[in-house]
């Protein structure tokens, strides 16, 4: 029996198509996804005009940005497209479908045919806006829109071999390689709306260029540097720099896109929470391609203040609308809540990279809640209905949408939704790491032989997991597992022998061994309902408490409650057990418990009283956050009244 | 010994002059209000320009509306510089101050200079946009501005005796009836924005013509109906009527300004806050002049709605920002709460002549809370700074203004207070009422024999009232006194013998008998320090309780607790007594007792456990609300963590 030692390993997520998930919490949400989602999602593109803008070609004269004809210009237009190729190419690496990959190659060949002369490629301001390409990267969303076209041509690249789209981003990239670094003749610029320096560590990933890594890492460093790149873009213009239109409400100049300081310098959470998010992926991603320990800090430090001062218990984060981002430290507003669906992702993305990056088992347990909660909750299960914002209390007019005027979200939950195997498992040299747990297998190998890790588990409605493997012969290699930050006694045994995980850090243990096809690891993570308390100055929270199985956050809703409710108080000693319900929204553990409920049959006609309200012992029902509103509308609520 | 009989009265208000508060608490206000608010607030009228204004002639260019010049047009200009003239003829009635005197009448001689053949007076059309006069009563506010100067003049002529701006005020009404009516070539228009309605009865009682009220009568009659006015208004601009532009958010088409359907037929108090006050009060007094009941019935549902399910504990109404007004029942945000000023000015106007119209103490006890609380909260003790909102919680970064982009609340505020004795008594054929409380003496005619009424008291400090008398022989009157509803326990007692008051009812004892100088009333109102609930489908007051004394409700400032608010927890037990101050705050009843608070010091690096705060005693002290932020900046809340 091989001790558990402490070894935090580099982890290399696995290919897609080596991941099957085949259980019965994701699977049929991956299938709507791909099935449904993907589908409806090119309807709407359609339908807004977002594909037919591939055809437009330059005109001397602008269109109005918002006209009421079929095409709506968007600056946007091409990262919504980029995402849907994203989402398509993940389906197509698990999935063969020659009629979508088909579709998509269509759609290749009208962007290829629309990419301009040196490389240029972007659809609004080649068609509407000729004369205002590549000046104002502060507001503009170029460099964003490109970072998108990148991530969709690495994915289809890699889910099919085909190489188009990959040739014409690489033209456009070399073009802006050109345009943007610290050469005679270069602008010192980078976007406003951080995103193509991720997507060029996934360029330089899979072409091996260094150049990618080396303009990824151009823009991250120029950030904020003084003299202010948006404070000359805009003289260039013509304009005034005024830091006071550029502050976003309470936000200093810059913060709202993370260009207040160098990034190095930066230790708050500020600004558009989706902004902010890919630009710490890029960070994670830089620090460990080039083994620089001062972004790796940045982001630990940035980090420590998300998680411990700025983040929802749903894994939402980005309270204000007004920003679509960051406020102050512990406001956390619940029926109010912004928490973009988009930031929640960003956070799995940014998460799953300082788990790569460290193998510290704190990221799984952050990217875990964010998806399992407020990202799931972000579409609804027939995977036509999308949240945008994603608030903690609802008074029953909050409902999901079929699209919306900047349609960022959809795209991105059904992208992560199609890539989900990329987040279940790391590898590396020394073996197999299990980040998350589904029924299901993943293929890896070890010194050249193949081998497919089974697990077999309920989970998230049930916390046992069973582990084999199957392979020709013993192969001795390190098996990683997850010892989730929300269990308080995980239990563990190989054959039948109990590992002792007393000595446990950083939330991972690691099984060393030579492992054969008769082995059987064994954990049991026991999920009882957990009430979970915030921190004394999150002063929504004040008094409340919420309730958490597992990964799984629950809400209260006034389908089952009867009432709105506020009106509920769940007294600290009341008994709560989770139920399975096979008919529930697809099958669901829910809580049940007793609490109490406040009546007002005795208030009639009066608004204050000096009686406090009468109460009456009422059933609770919890279900998971992410399954709300899916039923009767009405009230909801995650933070409930404690005592 | 005269019996109480339920004698509900119609009441008359004292004029100005005979009333005299010579308190501790209102006093020192007023005097403030003279002498410190009145002349600051004509400089800041001076400074933005709006005294200026009046030199402005038709010129034949339009200025931008909003130019960084000395004169900023504001389409509310001339409401402005009524509000302050009126404020200035209400001191001048109780105070003679020749120079202000001699202010005011240079201010009408321009006025009157700028007046136009015809008679149309108003000062941003005139000057900026000639061509657009009256064309848009929905939005640009002509009726509004017209209103308030009526007002002003009223209060002028009343005040001084000279009737040069009343005369000016006529023309200008008279120009009004030609354009808006009934008959052949009018308009069946009215106002966007209430106000000139209760300014016509004003006019009507001070003149005794009948046609004013008539043409208040028509106004309140002609609102709502259908063709709708500002849809044929709109299609004379050459517009579209839009009913989603007029929306304003949530609310149907023309909610907004309360002309949805006619007045008669509206039971939900809706849309802008103090349009909404300012119509009813012109309906309360429509009622009381023509005997009106389906005005009186109308007035009396929408009472209803407001006070049970719409008004905020502190007497401020209109929850919302967007709609500067209502949202739904039950909906009473205490951080976001909107709240303004005016709308609390305004309820105190509705309530005084709904009290007026039937007698009942209900309608005194909603004024009394408004005054002593929201209302008086809108300026500080400084006589410089202004609340525009209202919230019942903040975070330490609210204050009051010097000034604000629509300075609307400065000189209502003021205004009022100009005139508070209005407020105080009721006279009628049968005698004298009392409806507030305070210090002082109020002159008034019983058989044509001058009587002056003597308040001894410390109110609202302290709950006992003695009241006394001057006449020179003994008459035959009654004496109506409140018996304020926040009250459990009133003692009444004349000459030492104990007043039954078991069968009172409306919250008024009436006590009919020959008075003369040597009777002593002695009223003991015991104003034990109560806990105040709200209704349990107030979800932002959910498990919070309130702290009131006497009509006085009490909020929780962070200079005082040493930590935010939020995290005090007032146990349902915890003693709570007040304590006289004389050195804070000019003298005030602080609430003392002992809560618990929820410690942060074993929270290090987390933001979410299983394991409820911890809890240590910690000293409770509450300030009257009205006086908050007059300190060091912190965190407030009137809504405590109860248990």
């Amino acid at each position: 029996m091989t001790d558990p030692v402490n070894n935090p390993a580099r982890f290399t997520p696995l290919p897609l198509r080596d991941v099957i998930l085949d259980d019965a919490f994701w699977k049929p949400r991956l299938e709507t996804n791909r099935t449904v989602t993907l589908p409806f999602l090119y309807g709407q593109l359609e339908r807004v005009g977002t594909i037919d803008a591939l055809d437009l070609r330059p005109r001397p004269l602008r269109v109005p940005r918002h006209p009421g004809s079929a095409v709506t210009p968007q600056m946007w237009w091409d990262s919504d497209l980029a995402k849907w190729i994203e989402t398509a190419a993940a389906c197509l690496a698990t999935h063969s479908d020659p009629a979508l990959e088909a579709q998509v190659d269509a759609l290749i060949e009208r962007m290829v045919a629309a990419q301009q002369p040196g490389g240029y490629f972007n659809t609004f301001f080649t068609a509407l806006e000729p004369e205002n390409r590549l000046t104002n990267e502060r507001d503009w969303h170029e460099l964003y829109n490109a970072g998108h076209l990148i991530e969709a041509a690495v994915a289809h690249a890699e889910a099919t071999g085909k190489t188009a789209f990959l040739d014409m981003m690489e033209r456009y990239t070399r073009f802006l390689m050109g345009v943007y670094g610290e050469g005679p003749g270069q602008r010192r610029g980078y976007p406003g709306h951080e995103e193509i320096e991720l997507a060029l560590v996934k360029l330089y990933r899979l072409t091996g260029k260094r150049e990618y890594l080396d303009f990824a890492r151009y823009f991250v460093d120029e950030r904020g540097r003084q003299p202010h790149f948006f404070d000359e873009e805009a003289r260039a213009r013509g304009e005034t720099p005024d830091p006071a239109l550029l502050s976003h409400g309470d936000a200093l100049p810059y913060e709202y896109m993370q260009a207040h300081r160098p990034v190095r310098e930066q230790d708050k959470v500020v600004g558009h929470a989706v902004r902010a998010m890919y630009l710490y992926s890029a960070m994670a991603d830089l620090a460990a391609e080039l083994g620089d320990d001062s972004l790796r800090h940045a982001c630990e430090r940035l980090w420590e203040d998300l998680t411990t001062r700025r983040l929802y218990v749903t894994g939402g984060l980005g309270p204000s609308a007004h920003n679509e981002g960051m406020t102050t430290d512990y406001d956390l507003p619940n029926d109010t809540a912004y928490a973009e669906t988009c930031a929640a992702v960003g956070l799995v993305f940014w998460a799953q990279r300082m788990l790569n990056l460290t193998g510290e088992g704190r990221y799984a347990d952050v990217m875990e809640r964010a998806l399992y909660n407020n990202v799931l909750g972000g579409v609804a299960r027939d995977g036509r209905h999308f949240f945008y914002d994603n608030p903690l209390e609802s008074r029953g007019d909050k409902h999901r949408w079929e699209w919306h005027a900047c349609p960022c979200c959809p795209p991105n939950v059904s992208r992560l939704l199609a890539s989900l195997g990329h987040y279940f498992y790391g590898q590396n040299e020394g073996g197999i790491a299990v980040h998350l747990y589904a029924e299901g297998t993943a293929r890896f190998e070890v010194g050249g032989q193949p081998v497919t890790l089974h697990q077999h588990t309920a989970y998230p409605w049930d916390g046992r997991v069973e582990l084999s493997f199957d392979l020709e012969r013993p192969a001795p290699f390190t098996l990683s597992l997850r010892l989730p930050g929300w269990c308080r006694d995980p239990q563990l045994s190989v054959n039948g022998e109990a590992v002792d995980l007393s000595g446990v850090r950083d939330g991972y243990v690691h099984l060393t061994r030579e492992w054969d096809a008769r082995d059987r690891v064994a954990l049991h993570l026991p999920m009882p309902v957990e009430r979970v308390y915030a921190h004394p100055d999150v002063r929504q929270d004040a008094g409340l408490v919420a309730l958490q199985r597992g990964p799984v956050v629950y809400c209260v809703e006034g389908t089952d409650a009867g009432v709105s409710p506020h009106r509920l108080v769940l007294p600290r000693d009341a008994a709560l057990s989770a139920t399975f319900e096979p008919e529930l929204l697809g099958g669901i553990s829910i809580i049940r418990g007793e609490a109490r409920v406040e009546e007002s049959g005795d208030w009639t006609g009066t608004l204050y009283r000096t009686a406090p309200p009468r109460q009456a012992t009422a059933p609770l029902c919890a279900v998971p956050y992410a399954l709300w509103d899916q039923r009767e509308p009405g009230d909801m609520r995650v933070w409930l009244r404690g005592e």
